[in-house]
């Protein structure tokens, strides 16, 4: 069993209570409670329980919240951290009753950010060698050899900088892709990438960007980001992957745009409504590739570390690494 | 138009017929008659044609081949340079009537090695991140997300450590994989890339490979590479990527792994008979992904510069940097 502590002190900590953390879980419950076990093993230290099994409200020091309701945070007035169980923010700082003055973690780990690397990187090969030609041919046992471009003359735009923006940046470079990154401050870019930020940035990445990655947090800036405008201004016959926030996409913008030929195909991981309602024309566009929001994901074993840890920190008097800036809502 | 030359001695080169090199094609011309109008476009001194066209063999110096004839040589006493048309030379010396004396070539640039690279990470990201389940469940408008591994806990294991297992090693590094390479020297290993040579490396290397990826050229050491004893060393239910040549594979133990579980799935873009026939069972076998010999390409012109530099730096007394040793056979 992992645990934050080393052997020996078991016994006295799990009779001292005291040295516990009291936690809560806020939002949907379905998708959390493998978190309580998580915890449990991970980070004994830390006790994780739903709003319904709180004795003590004034115990509850933490939080671990996704979609919380309006009201969640309310109840507890002692909070010294909230963390979120994923890079995602928004729907957190959404909640009336956050509040203020505690500190807001979001969970952005290194093996995240490797992961929307890898999940990015299958879907940019996908469409530049047209694998989906490749299985048209084998279901109709049909050998044909395809023309092919080098990856240094096909341009990838990347919107997002972050750590997922790095790593995705990196594994494309690493395949030889002509890279550029659009982000708001426009520093912290790879080696061999370049770097728009600014009024007129997102422009002029969007008409360099044969392939373009929606890698950013969700903001009020970002919210609709993806529109008929932008799409405009890239190549005819662009392909979009989009892991960024269902909300930053205007999905009318988007049929007109594959309608029109201005983008021939697009990858959709994330969606305003989630599950993706059956009857949503995504699912049998013939252009669409969708998945379930499932780029990445944080183990709940990864997430009580990510806590502990920055429990620890705020002992000592300083913020988790990741610690959310809530200005810019990332 | 790209030339050589720079500009201005296009007329002097034109009239002064010792200045041309003659060439000539050999092997399957269905495939190789793009080459004569790509050396005429890309490297005018270079004159290539077919064996019916060739006035005087005498005057043929250059020859550029793919799996050519038992005696489709002998015509030629004067070669100074033979080539292939790709990176793979296996072909060529089978042909009773090479020249024993003379520079044999293949072409291996950096960018056929990174189209390589694309390619194979496609697979294993494909295998690793299934994105056939998520084809499966859009295709039924089911949203369910999957189980994830970090790429890190993923070992993948090639066999070849060329320019092409080069930049693989290098692309799947970037996206964190824990890689592996065979090769015959255990040298030139890129960073972070544990080697495995000798008797014994290649068991071990299979032993510990869930994704196993060959890129070796065609010898008569590894013709058959491909057999029950090397699948019996891999973990249950691994993974084959076979990008090598269709020699290395012996068909009716691939069936038995499959059939057995060892195997739990396999790409394969090259095999025996080429293009593959349509009765073959690989077409239609589910945890088969069948390609047409298409990882890589070189273009035409690629191979008519590389050839062009390859006779000046004969001309200089040097060999060309991608000359064959005849004794490995690559």
């Amino acid at each position: 069993m992992e645990t934050e502590r080393s052997s020996g002190s078991t016994s006295a900590l799990e009779t001292n209570e005291v040295a516990q953390i009291q936690g809560v879980l806020l939002g949907s419950p379905e998708i959390m409670t493998d978190y309580i076990a998580a915890f449990e093993q991970a980070t004994p230290h830390i006790r994780l329980a739903l709003p319904q099994d709180v004795s003590d409200p004034q115990a509850i020091t933490f939080a671990l919240a996704w979609d919380p309701g309006a009201e969640d945070f309310r109840p507890y007035p002692n909070l010294r951290l909230v963390s979120s169980i994923a890079a995602g923010v928004n729907g957190i700082l959404a909640s009336a009753s956050l509040p203020g003055d505690v500190p807001l973690m979001r969970i952005a780990g290194e093996s995240q950010a490797q992961m929307m690397a890898g999940f990015v990187t299958w879907h940019v090969l996908w469409h530049h060698r047209r694998f989906g030609d490749y299985f048209a041919n084998q279901d109709r046992q049909h050998w044909e050899r395809l023309p092919k471009r080098d990856a240094r003359d096909i341009r990838v735009g990347l919107l997002g900088a972050g750590k997922m923006g790095g790593a995705t940046a990196r594994a494309l470079k690493a395949l030889d892709y002509d890279v550029a990154i659009y982000s708001r401050s426009g520093r912290n870019l790879p080696e061999g990438v370049t770097g728009f930020s600014g009024d007129g940035g997102l422009d002029r990445l969007a008409a360099r960007s044969e392939i373009l990655i929606n890698l950013l947090p969700l903001t009020p800036e970002t919210r609709g980001i993806l529109n008929a405008e932008l799409f405009a201004r890239m190549p005819e016959g662009a392909m979009l992957i989009h892991v960024g926030r269902g909300e930053h996409l205007i999905e009318a913008d988007l049929f007109a745009a594959l309608d029109g030929g201005r983008l021939s195909a697009v990858s959709l991981d994330v969606f305003a409504i989630e599950p993706l309602p059956q009857d949503h024309p995504f699912w049998n566009h013939e252009k669409i590739v969708v998945t379930p929001h499932d780029a990445c994901d944080s183990t709940p074993t990864q997430v009580a570390h990510e806590v502990a840890e920055a429990m620890k920190r705020l002992d000592n008097g300083r913020l988790p690494t990741s610690v959310v800036d809530r200005h810019a809502g990332y």
